[in-house]
């Protein structure tokens, strides 16, 4: 039977369905009685859910973060649908299609991992090169890097999202690089690879998308520079020194890509090389989340509404053709 | 004899040449005698000169702004070379080679233009189409377009710097717009090729680079709108309606494509056109701003001097060899 | 029978009127039965409405901004009135007393515009008077800029409102510009004239304010320099040649009279004129906005709400008596 | 003999005149000899002054501020004048005219002041009279307030300049009140009164204006308040209560007029009258530096120089005639 | 019978009990009928209460701000707790024991304000020591002092808060001044003691905390000064002369004791000692804050709700055991 | 013989000394001859030196930065003492007694690190013990901690300038963390040992005080985090691991330690231990830049010269006793 997704609930459906449970609260009902307040989830949209008659061990035999089988009825409640949930089973994550629960990047994703090797695979400093391999053949590293998202929300917040990221902005720097000749693109292209690398220790993306407390703390920007240090060092340990040059300036295109301090970066661009990649990154993260932005406003209407991060609404008339360069 | 030029300049020399003069001023000496002060420059450098025992009549004979034949001699002032004149007078532009007076793009100004046309002739939209024809069979126009600087200082400040920049901005949206489908192609190039069209107004360059009267008062940004619709009205009176969904789009990446309120854009980006305008525009920019400060620092050091603009000094140590993919 | 105007509305009452109606979207109910959401106004206020047992037809039928005769009953909902709508007939906007659904200046309109008229004829400067005429015998615009709002919400944003706002800086500059001799009147008057007058194309107020497309898009500091510039082309092709220094001052003044880049301006002031221009205006719509916001205050309190942007709460106890100089 | 001013000083003069001295410093030459290093100044400038062969007795009969009367010669050094002294003694303050040396209102101090009583006088409140009556009669008070300047850079920095910038406001306050009658007009006059009654209290003035130790520590703003404290005690002592609401009114008034936290004002303004105020100081203030800037540039370009506090250059051509509204 | 506290109210009990009263309105229901909207609240928590069939005399009788005993029932509506009273009476604030009503600090008044005499008393500055014992013999005031809070919300916003405050500064200044012997330590006492001294006059904490009309007008920093003024000024008068050095070193220290414009000191600090107490205050304010923050959290989750105006979420998991240094 | 120091230098001394050189550049006189113009220092001040018929071999053989024999001439120059020199002559550093060429700490160092270690002593949590013991026991590091400044200008620009600043810190830390019982005093303390313990990494200190390369592109707080790390896997390796709880605040308060990103911290202050970190580290850089700027500030004004990164001048006059609290 396949799956019921949130986005298609109606009111007064019977349910009997697998979801993602994030958040569950006991709480104490008017009357003193027991109940859970926890959201149900999948890749389509979030719900409350209510269990009413709970107990304690029902309550802690709930993951914080993770899936459950629920039968219950839906209802209408303020407006919004809500799930009004008799059993609750606690299931395996690895019995789950995951791919139902976590929005997705719809590009393939073997073919970016290869076009990122292959791309790489033109930088001509052997230095660079080595560090690049130790990262390229970290497998579990590289399992991650095709898996994260790149954000929690904004842009490429979607599984995948990391690396459909890191792959465009290659691909922008592949084709503009010949334009700017005095850039030193083994540079440039290293400085992409790694420059969110670290997204993958500083979110969570098992169960809906979030920090983990080392991420929150430390911050990917800081963890990329530590990780490049570690891989230096292991190589230096096995006989491949890297010069400090090369590692202090791809730290230095890393830790300045946000481009500003109020975003993050401890450092501003300092070198040619940063400043590609800064103006790459925020072309990228921009283009992603404009174009996410007009795609996913609900409606017919040519403006959005107001977005906040950029401090407009968004005017999505089409006014050219469809067949045009671009396409 | 070819132009002994203000750079190469030595303390002690006899000199009779041709040199540009800016900012001529008529005082008195400490003994009431009258002297002239002015500037005389080419384009690797500008100098003091003095004119001892002047008259009004020889002052009042001197362009705010042109070229004068000097004879004279140079001697050292406060560790800077500084001319003394015992002669002037005043030659017409026409006679002199600008190029020795003026700093010009070293790429192939008709070569440039051709790719523009080139690339602008791609557009599909009919209506965009006859818009940019407008502009393009503007003879004069086109001419000033390819002569100004794209700004007084900064980046692309020198004479085809305008076209310089124009080119290569389209040169990066025809190389990335494929990665970005969803961005209508035919309005990023129209409105890159215009985006700044308006310089060609706000800048005098016929002897240095600085602002004219309107273009400081108005600026290029809204003059470039004012230039649209004119455009547009005339094709109108033609029989060749542009519609108003297309001239404003237009219109508003223009407006915004200085991307915050802080650098003189009246609008933010409210377009997914605008803000890869936005975005490539501050990438060129930057790019060229940044690899010029760094060729143009004097002395072997590592670092540049501080760049206010950038709130940063510059590290330019090349870190890896020459011969990568960029070159 | 007279208009049952919103804010007299009580719960449970049986209405037949006309209102305002914009925003109508179809929608399901838990049922999947069709209903329509939509908003009923008039210058007292706005409620929500549903009409249940929709149809497709019926929906398509409603304009997205309009008139319509409803039939249906108010009720309480979340401490709100509600309308229930069981038919719904579309008016044309022309068998409808505008003055009922749109809030309007106290002021007499044809006063103030003879008023205005007054004052720009004692201007002396015969090109800026030329100029001026241009605007006031083109008769469609007088008649959009006696009818149109200032802005849509803040300061006079009601119709006549820029009529007012205007005038009432005329009447400002008249009495103050004495005390300022250096500072050319002519121009001070003309930049209050035109400085908003863009106003009447940035807004749409046919049915409640808001922005056309191309007033979002452009701006209405932006159109105002359009307007002067084709205006002054109109008149040179006339014979009536306007000295291009007289225009971009007034275009300056215009630009730069927001005051600073954050609120829009592309240009600081730069003339002792711009800056007296961006005084007043600033002066005029504060004062405008500060009393309403005051008088609005529903209750008894010394103390507003907060304001936002004020940043600050407004106390308005009177604490002098009320036959006093400014009365 | 007529005082010879420093703007007109001609190297190689013999000078035998009274200056006022600033800031004057015992050095010892490269040879060891005592010198002592000042500046002398009167109301058309300021010069170096040198005097050799010094002793620390002179040295110490000196002021840290005051006249002396010199005997020396002028010379031109590094481009500008310098003063080389052989004789220098202290002149009493009382036997200079003060009008030579400090730059001072061109318009009538005892016409503007009886204007501002004429004013003060229409305000119906009698506790505001009241409190208006002990700062009217504080004859030591009232005189400082005639002479004090309004500030030491910026606008209005010269002797009468505080009764200038108050007359001022009052005029304009006293013309624009009547388009605005739900202000409270008798306080806008207090508070335009007393705004920067302190002036007298934070500046030294005496000889050249600076601020005091006090006035730099605690600063205007603060002590106008202290003052209306205390002079209420003093009524309320002698029998006459002031309402604590009109006491804190009119001191909010004056703690806002800055109008925002950066330029010192501890309160944003949150009564009409305290916003009345605050548009109305900057306008007057602004108009004064803008105009004065306009005038006090020498030469004859259109364009001044960069102004940094109101960060730009100010165009000041005429483009209308003079004979206008305004004259 | 012990007080029912809000925050152990249940629905559906009936509830005869004294609580205190904010805000009181009276409405209409729908149907005409008058109801009187208020809010119950204690030291615990604050709910929304309803009495239906009001009449315009029991709102009368009710005060703005007071306590009430009410007979009635609780309810649930919309998730929240919700008063039905039939019953209201007025109860004078005498005959109420305050200590359930308004929350107050956890420590010792008596020894918090022994130890504030105690290391006032080693002050060695005769005339500090004079100016403190004109405020701390001031026992009207120093009740206020000892009862006030320090802020409405953020920091101490409870009984006593101001001077837990207070003394918690003496005493970190005690402990870290003999590390920094160059600055004045009597100054930095005396400064500590007064900063927020005038917060028993912003603020009304009878019934809740709020700000006074002259407190929200005026403000604590400014009306410190005048306090600080006018002791001196009654010292004077009693024939003890405080230096103006003194007093306007201790009032510049208030007045900068924010430490920035942006948070209402119209001065910065410029004296060691007003960096110092700036800092000081910062510490001690902030630590409050976030340890309150951290604790009054519920649930126990790692990280706590985004907290807007420290610009972050906290982490609050505790990784060094309990027995360590600061315990 | 003794040193002959910078600041003792008069004009027409003959002099023969070791000065530390800095910036030599070989130029041509406007005869065309060589000469080398380049800084000598010592820790009392710096002047411009000018080396005439100098060789290519001779400037060759100069440090970019070094020490030098010179015999030579002082004179006055511009008001500046400057050297004229005959003969330079390059020394080894090792031979030179580098207490006579920089500032350092007057503290006693070694009581001061033993005071450090006392103090981490205390700490009760043997993970963060044994993480402590990893930097301590590293005698290398140990020397650099010892030796560094804690900047190159502003606050503790001197060497043991971060070893006086990070034991003033425990020191504060140790006497106030009583006062706030809830915050982990283990983590702060460790937190101040190692938050600018990467300084030993950024910067130069060998002669004057620069930044490295190194530590220009990355910067001492990210450094921090790299060392942290790196300790804490070299302990695993040893079979002490670390919870990366517990190594994850501490990289957190470090990195939130200049508590705003303007400062660039890549993290605000999350956790309380931050936020107390944060606090006191600014008040010890702001007490100790502020005392030096007041000591430093020759002559004997009241006030200081304008200091720009305070924005204020600084008021230094003692208004109270010397034998006071504090001394």
């Amino acid at each position: 039977m396949p799956h019921l997704f949130i986005k298609e609930l109606k009111p007064g459906q019977m349910i009997e369905d697998v979801y993602m449970v994030t958040q569950p609260i006991l709480r104490n009902t008017s009357r003193g009685d027991l109940y859970i307040a926890m959201y149900l989830s999948d890749k389509t949209g979030k719900v409350n859910c209510r269990m009413w008659q709970a107990t304690q061990e029902i309550y802690e035999s709930l993951p914080k973060e993770g899936f459950v089988r629920i039968r219950g009825k839906s209802e209408l409640y303020q407006n919004a649908i809500q799930l009004i949930v008799n059993q609750v089973e606690v299931i395996d994550p690895d019995e789950v299609s995951l791919a139902d629960y976590m929005p997705r990047t719809d590009k393939n994703v073997s073919e970016m991992f290869n076009e990122v090797n292959s791309i790489l695979g033109e930088i001509k400093n052997s230095q660079i090169r080595a560090l690049l391999s130790a990262f390229l053949s970290d497998k579990k590293l590289m399992k991650e890097f095709c898996t994260a998202p790149a954000a929690t929300r904004m842009h490429h917040d979607y599984l995948g999202g990391l690396l459909e990221h890191t792959f465009t902005m290659l691909k922008v720097a592949k084709s503009i690089l010949p334009l700017y000749p005095k850039v030193q693109a083994d540079l440039v292209l290293a400085g992409i690879f790694l420059h969110d690398i670290a997204k993958t220790w500083e979110l969570s993306y098992k169960m809906g998308f979030s920090y983990t407390d080392e991420g929150q703390l430390v911050g990917h920007i800081v963890h990329c520079v530590v990780m490049i240090d570690k891989k230096a060092d292991e190589l230096a340990a096995n006989g491949t020194e890297i010069d400090r040059d090369i590692i202090s300036n791809i730290q230095h295109m890393i830790l300045a890509h946000h481009g500003q301090y109020d975003f993050g970066s401890p450092k501003l661009p300092a070198t040619a090389e940063a400043f590609m990649l800064s103006r790459i990154d925020d072309l990228d993260a921009k283009m992603n989340q404009v174009v996410t932005e007009i795609e996913n406003e609900p409606g017919d209407s040519d403006w959005t509404m107001w977005k906040n991060p950029l401090q407009t609404r968004l005017y999505r008339k089409k006014v050219t053709e469809a067949d045009q360069l671009g396409e």
